[in-house]
């Protein structure tokens, strides 16, 4: 199978976020702060994967982008709040002054609300099949509860250094988003089962890829970052690095990696895995 | 019909709030935060008329909880990032400090959001019809969208005089939740189109509300409002005596209410509703 780039994936699917957003509201103050977000840019990789898995399960291209849409503007509004001056204070993002820097902190709070809640209708005008959709929604439900359980571990545990708790805001924050990725078009094409094995795989995708990040954090500079470098030991939040070095954390990734790569159960699925990691441990 | 007394009602269903949240997450520090809001209380108004109106329906009562449980759910976390600086900044909330004074505003902006996505878990773990909870999901999904919506441009609209864009913002920010109260329980009872107009009248109910909460804004005392009273001519923000004087907002009140009173089709219910709006207009 041939793999699609990441690159001309994140064009058209800018412009279906972008469209995304200006038919879901007439309200036009909602809209700019929303576009203003989108227009930064961002990977778009949870998205990609999920058409890479989309095209191989040969489910329609609505279904690859209504999941991919909903994941993508529940994780925009959760950055949102996560840049509050209350949570991360970051002015950057992308590169670009953050939201509450542009428009203000009650917009960046009311357009994060927005965004949060708004995959569900999403997933609803989907053409994902009925049968299967409260499925879906209700993996969507708890894959989002998730995250926000993690957002708040991380803001509110004390004891940065404890492997137990980081692993933990780790998996709940990075890990589960993922594990939707993985799993939520195995469950639109009906194999229940096999999607709970590709959960637990899209997880493990999450903690290399989280792992990666706090690599890059400590390492890269504010130009190739996009946002501020280094806040994570600046503000003492929890990074892979704080309870292993360097080398060790190349390690775990190489091990979880080839672990997954192996369990991985569909086989164009893989390849695109395998690329992605080599890119993200590269870096 | 022997009417439920609202009192009553309250006491039992705020036990169902507390045991929802202790069982939706094993983060102690989210139900500690999510307990000091239930426990400040709250009139529990709009679950209230949903168990009325459930009852009448012949609906099961894990329905009625069910639904508002989400309504009332929904609204906490509104109300949590309501209270926050960069929005109404107010320090009391039904007579105590709010979240954010006691545990932070990074934990009130994201115990905000937990709570705001919560309700869509708490339908599809209901016992409401299979065949009917898309269709409950996606009017949930419409109403608490639409709500944000309101938020947004409470906050963000510059000209607080202007009755039309006042409106609007009554009709989102507290009609449309109403209207959910009224719809949502004749949809699971499978009378769609009863429903659309339920989803109406709820609507009116709310705006009826509303501008008894403004009167009540300008008229009441701390100790008898339980928040700051006059925060809505503080902050220039939207209130119906914006646009009218005290006496014209009351005969407003007294057309909707004859109007409501003559619509509603269900009887027991509309001796509630006349029974409520008795009360909201005496305060």
């Amino acid at each position: 199978m041939k793999t699609l780039p990441l690159d001309h994936f994140r064009t058209q699917f800018d412009q279906l976020l972008l469209s995304e957003i200006r038919n879901s509201t007439s309200d036009k103050d909602l809209v700019n702060a929303v576009v203003y977000t989108f227009e930064a840019g961002g990977k778009r990789l949870r998205p990609y994967l999920i058409r890479c898995l989309c095209d191989e399960l040969s489910l329609g291209r609505n279904v690859a982008d209504s999941l991919g849409k909903a994941v993508e503007v529940f994780h925009t509004g959760s950055l949102i709040h996560d840049d509050l001056p209350a949570l991360d204070n970051d002015d950057l993002r992308r590169g670009q002054p953050t939201l509450h820097k542009v428009f203000g902190e009650e917009v960046a709070i009311l357009a994060g609300d927005f965004l949060l809640v708004h995959p569900v209708r999403i997933l609803l005008r989907s053409s994902i099949d009925r049968e299967r959709l409260l499925s879906v929604i209700e993996l969507w439900t708890e894959t989002s509860l998730t995250v926000i359980e993690g957002e708040f571990l991380d803001v509110t545990f004390q004891d940065t250094k404890n492997e137990k708790t980081l692993e933990e805001v780790h998996k709940k924050k990075t890990g589960e988003l993922f594990g939707f990725c993985f799993a939520a078009p195995v469950l639109c094409a009906g194999e229940k089962e096999t999607a709970s094995q590709m959960l637990a795989l899209g997880r493990d995708f999450g903690i290399v890829f989280q792992i990666a990040d706090d690599i890059k954090d400590m390492t890269a500079t504010r130009a190739t970052l996009g946002k501020t470098p280094g806040k994570d030991a600046l503000l003492d939040r929890p990074s892979a690095l704080n309870v292993m070095d360097l080398t060790q954390a190349r390690k775990v990734i190489d091990k979880k990696v080839r672990r997954l790569l192996e369990a991985l159960p569909y086989e164009g699925f893989r390849d695109v895995i395998e690329h992605l990691c080599k890119q993200i441990v590269s870096k």
